[in-house]
């Protein structure tokens, strides 16, 4: 018998459940050189973010949670679709530690099982009759401005100057707007009032720039162990992060030079140098505790719409676990 | 006033109203880079079929043909996606005449924005509410076809063997099904019956078969200056269409040895003499008349769908018309 409190499940409950869900899932078995890539990718698992802010969202409103398995799925496929192509474009050999699709397989096997991949992600949507158009309408949408972010992203590596705005636009659209979608899809299959919707979104979208700022900040300064990934790979990539942008602002004239020529000229000092001095630099304009800052800003924005939502406050636990989950990873 | 039969329109009417329509189209303003591959690859406008066929079938059952224009432009949207990211796995640098998206812009290029197209397909389809679930399964299970059917080509590519009926499969996954559900589509949103959507399907599928039997047949035998492009490109790119793969089975041993040595050489012999020779096996195959019979068979089981519709046999005239313009342009 379910007690008072029991109905909200744990991070670990909603991942034991979309991991077995998603066990049973297959794709179909006529093209395996089409399909093939895409469980290989699958396999490579991640963290799952998206789904289990899904799941919890609908969770808030529904005990059913199972059932809101095929919406996660989902903004799962649509992200690693997303994962696919980026690192073609981004010429990015290694995801999750593994070889990336088109280095396990070849370039056209990574474009046509992503594309095949979004597909899917469209059909899972199918299993939603009744609330088919409010979902499709609000991935739709999510789905363009990932695109304008991934666009965006590339456009910046050749540009000169990139305002702090626009940089933020871009982390929001490229990361932020799926994290704030799985949390309104999971909503409107829970049948939320628009309301608790749109406080969801917007918790989910302040949530995920927290996020990206901080992944930016662990990029240079983290450490390899809690991080997963080598350390300061934004910068031997040239990448216009908060961390450059910012430190533009707040260094002298003589070392903004400076930074701006390390960012501009190729292989004319060793990687781990050009990494120690970029780190050295940032270190100067104190560029971490801006971060922080920022980084808090967004954070107090996501839990002020998290906490308007119209359920008792110990029902979201959940939520606020992974935001915990998420945003102090590096403490 | 509208007089008995005035409501059909004809091939150049449904033309007209689709080009008036996409001329007050246009994609957001905001991502330049992302936006104007597209604007280049819908500039370039091929025949329109898809989008003729599916405000044709609409008009079946209403006559505000208007209404049915975002419908033709999402399948014309999944169209261009699918050339776009074509163009990069088959490296056609040509596409109706002008440079591919790839090399025009780059191939990160026309992969992105080939996927924000496809998004736009999916977003175009927000405007059938009341039909959107219907519409959303027969785009979803086309648009996972046509990848299959892509992927197939593909890996026909590197077989040595491939069986008729498995190259029929592959060109109806990969040509035909949009064009069934183009007119499908068009019937959902006509509010016709269940019997008269499959009917469209079904002559759908079966004019695109014959279609790209037909189109084959030209690629090799056609004359330049009808065809549009250069004859003998599927010899060339030792493409295993029905005319290799049906002449196999007539030729006697030394020309079948001989076709499949041509088939599996590089840079034996010039381009000219390939392409003469292997026409000048066909010839001795008389696969053309085959090519002909079984474009046939698949015209009058197109024929017999379109009959079968339960609208008055007058009603159907431009969609006649379209068959007769699709299947005897060399004639």
């Amino acid at each position: 018998m379910s007690q008072k409190g029991s109905t909200i499940l744990s991070l670990k409950e909603l991942g034991n459940i979309f991991a077995s869900n998603l066990e049973d899932f297959s794709f179909p078995t006529g093209v395996p050189s089409l399909y093939n890539p895409l469980d290989y990718i699958m396999s490579l698992s991640g963290k799952r973010i998206r789904p289990l802010l899904l799941m919890g969202a609908y969770n808030l409103f529904k005990e059913d949670v199972a059932y809101s398995f095929e919406a996660g799925l989902c903004v799962e496929f649509f992200h690693n679709f997303s994962l696919l192509h980026d690192d073609i474009m981004d010429d990015a050999d290694i995801r999750r530690g593994q070889p990336s699709v088109h280095v396990k397989y070849d370039t056209n096997s990574a474009i046509l099982s992503g594309d095949v991949m979004l597909v899917y992600a469209y059909k899972l949507l199918e299993k939603y009759k009744a609330s088919v158009f409010p979902l499709l309408q609000v991935f739709n949408k999510t789905c363009v401005e990932v695109c304008e972010g991934q666009r965006w992203d590339m456009d910046f590596e050749c540009q000169s100057e990139v305002a702090i705005e626009d940089y933020l636009k871009m982390i929001e659209y490229k990361t932020s707007v799926l994290i704030a979608a799985a949390l309104k899809m999971g909503a409107i299959i829970g049948e939320a009032s628009i309301d608790d919707q749109n406080h969801l979104y917007e918790f989910g979208k302040n949530l995920g720039i927290a996020f990206q700022i901080q992944d930016d900040y662990l990029d240079t300064f983290g450490e390899k162990a809690k991080v997963g990934k080598r350390i300061g790979g934004d910068i031997l990539q040239k990448k216009k992060t908060y961390l450059y942008l910012k430190s533009l602002l707040l260094l002298n004239q003589e070392q903004t030079d400076r930074l701006k020529y390390l960012f501009s000229v190729q292989d004319e000092v060793t990687e781990d140098s050009l990494i120690e001095e970029v780190k050295d630099l940032y270190n100067k304009a104190h560029v971490g505790i801006h971060s922080d800052e920022l980084k808090l800003v967004y954070h107090q924005l996501a839990l002020s719409h998290l906490k308007a939502i119209s359920v008792s406050e110990d029902k979201k636990k959940t939520l606020y676990d992974i935001t915990d989950y998420l945003l102090n990873r590096s403490k």
